[in-house]
């Protein structure tokens, strides 16, 4: 609790400061951004392109020691407006595909976005709104099984109405698909989670949690795709500032959260059943992508996305095997129970 | 044209007789099926055991020369109502997955495939509407990357709707998904398709060659799955019987048309460059079953459907490349400029 005293509240050093150390020139004009400071979607477009710096800078220093892998940089437009930055590391050393993207977009909402918006209780006056959303995710697939996939987006959004009427929100999650259960490793990466969620309410964390476990669910499966996280949608109070400062703090937990786990298993040694079982359950990781994810679907379905960077989720290989079922009792079937009987780790 | 004469009306073998060949004992007391041979039920079930039959053995006898690995014979019950025989062949010497799968249900249309059946145009009061299914479906990728992944799907389907009205009707495909592209094994895939629709009119081949082309579009990429072939539903003129006839030729055109690649590739040499390509198309086939398949959709929403049998059609590897692209003028370039232009094959 004590941490808000010093994380927040303007004592934390401007995003912008660190314009030197991204990946690419932002989407918006860098002296635009900077002039800019009091409007809410230049500060998270600085924030995000901070996060994926230091994200991609940070999975680099793991490839180092190995051969030195580099993330290629893709700098994209949009022709309707806005654009992004896709980074993907591919075929390294220690990350199989390593995908960190940025995207600054605008425009009119496609009638697929706003009826799955008003489905989840939005609401807003005529056909032609105007939006904003501006995020960073991220999916990476380390090549050794022993290190889990972790996959996180953080995001916002404005939107308004024909009327004038104007809404913003925020949302988000980070959450990890191992392939074999290391519960002190698990509760680690919970722990984080929690650090950055306490520091602004004891609440967000257990509501977040089952909101991750909630979503993550592949129904003709049922069980999850991995041990969770936290997820949540729609955040807009008590200020702006403050969720600001509360997904700010989550994209930062990124890094303390996932970072020990490579360093931890990086030079673990592994057999061949192991890789085979690490392939079938990225199998499953595209199942729940394709199917299930909102963000996939919505990203496919709207006109002009593009498809690269949505799709850069997906693992470099997978496998699918017919009625494959971990021997009873194998570290295997303790994985899968706990994804059917998600379980609290703090 | 002459082939109508012998091929159908009567003078070809019952299904029912070819009994004593089947994967398995039918879903349908076999006594019941003999002697309710009126009952298009009880034909199409029995039409769809012999299908399935003629096709596993046909692909048992490839691997024969090989190894001599067998079809896994898996029948399963579904808790509402009917079940299936799903057969499989996994990491054979010929094929990588072979999945051939008979299903024969009934009980009331879950809501979701009767809104689906309504978006489609198709008229029935309330909602309790009581649904017959039977279908006989397949997907096989062998594991020369020169031998072409085929899909076959062959269906009929009742329904009743509360106020007792009935409706009937017939639906299905055969199309070729190649790695890369020999004319000359896809014009005598079509031209074996042409000749089955042809003998019972002329319009079909064309009309169900262009629906093909536009269901097997996977949106996001702008390029259809494969070769295409035909595909066709809500068929229900000029009458049963001769529907019935009809479906059962397409099926009957299965093994024609595509054994014949079978035999012609599998001892092609190929190297690992053609090995990855044919992996990255295995990844554009997930994507669009899982993304864009309507039975597989609509079979994953079903509540007590069997995912085994639907994922049976995901190949056992499949592999994702950020931004790959065919060098120009390659062979794997000509393939995806065929999958973007859709040609006349005939």
């Amino acid at each position: 609790y004590q941490l808000s005293l010093f994380g927040f509240g303007g004592s934390r050093k401007p995003d912008i400061e660190s314009a030197d150390t991204w990946m690419a020139k932002p989407i918006t004009d860098l002296k635009y951004l900077q002039e800019n400071n009091h409007d809410m979607k230049c500060r998270v477009e600085a924030m995000i392109m901070r996060i994926q710096a230091e994200f991609c800078h940070a999975l680099e220093k793991e490839e180092e020691e190995e051969g030195g892998k580099k993330f290629l940089v893709d700098k994209w437009e949009r022709d309707q407006g806005g654009g992004g930055i896709t980074c993907v590391l591919q075929d390294g050393t220690v990350f199989e595909k390593a995908g960190v993207n940025i995207s600054v977009v605008s425009g009119i909402l496609p009638p697929s976005a706003m009826q799955q918006m008003r489905a989840r209780g939005k609401k807003f006056e005529g056909e032609k709104v105007k939006f904003f959303a501006a995020g960073v995710s991220s999916v990476i697939h380390p090549k050794n099984p022993h290190i889990p996939t972790v996959h996180f987006n953080y995001r916002y959004f404005e939107v308004e109405a024909e009327n004038g009427e104007k809404q913003w929100w925020f949302g988000g999650g980070t959450d990890l698909t191992p392939n074999f259960l290391e519960e002190e490793d698990v509760v680690h990466f919970h722990k984080e989670l929690k650090k950055a969620c306490d520091r602004h309410d004891k609440k967000l964390y257990p509501k977040y949690k089952k909101w991750c476990d909630d979503y993550f669910f592949v129904t003709h499966r049922g069980e999850r795709r991995g041990v969770g996280g936290i997820f949540f949608d729609d955040v807009d109070e008590p200020t702006a500032d403050k969720c600001f400062d509360f997904v700010t703090g989550c994209a930062d937990s990124v890094i303390p959260s996932y970072l020990p786990l490579v360093q931890k298993h990086k030079k673990d040694l592994y057999s061949y059943k192991e890789r085979e079982w690490q392939l079938l359950r990225r199998g499953r990781y595209v199942e729940f992508n394709l199917i299930y994810d909102r963000g996939t679907k919505f990203g496919l379905y709207t006109p002009g996305a593009r498809f690269e960077s949505i799709l850069m989720s997906l693992p470099l290989n997978a496998r699918w095997e017919y009625m494959h079922k971990p021997a009873p009792g194998s570290k295997e079937a303790r994985l899968v129970d706990v994804l059917q009987n998600p379980r609290d780790w703090i």
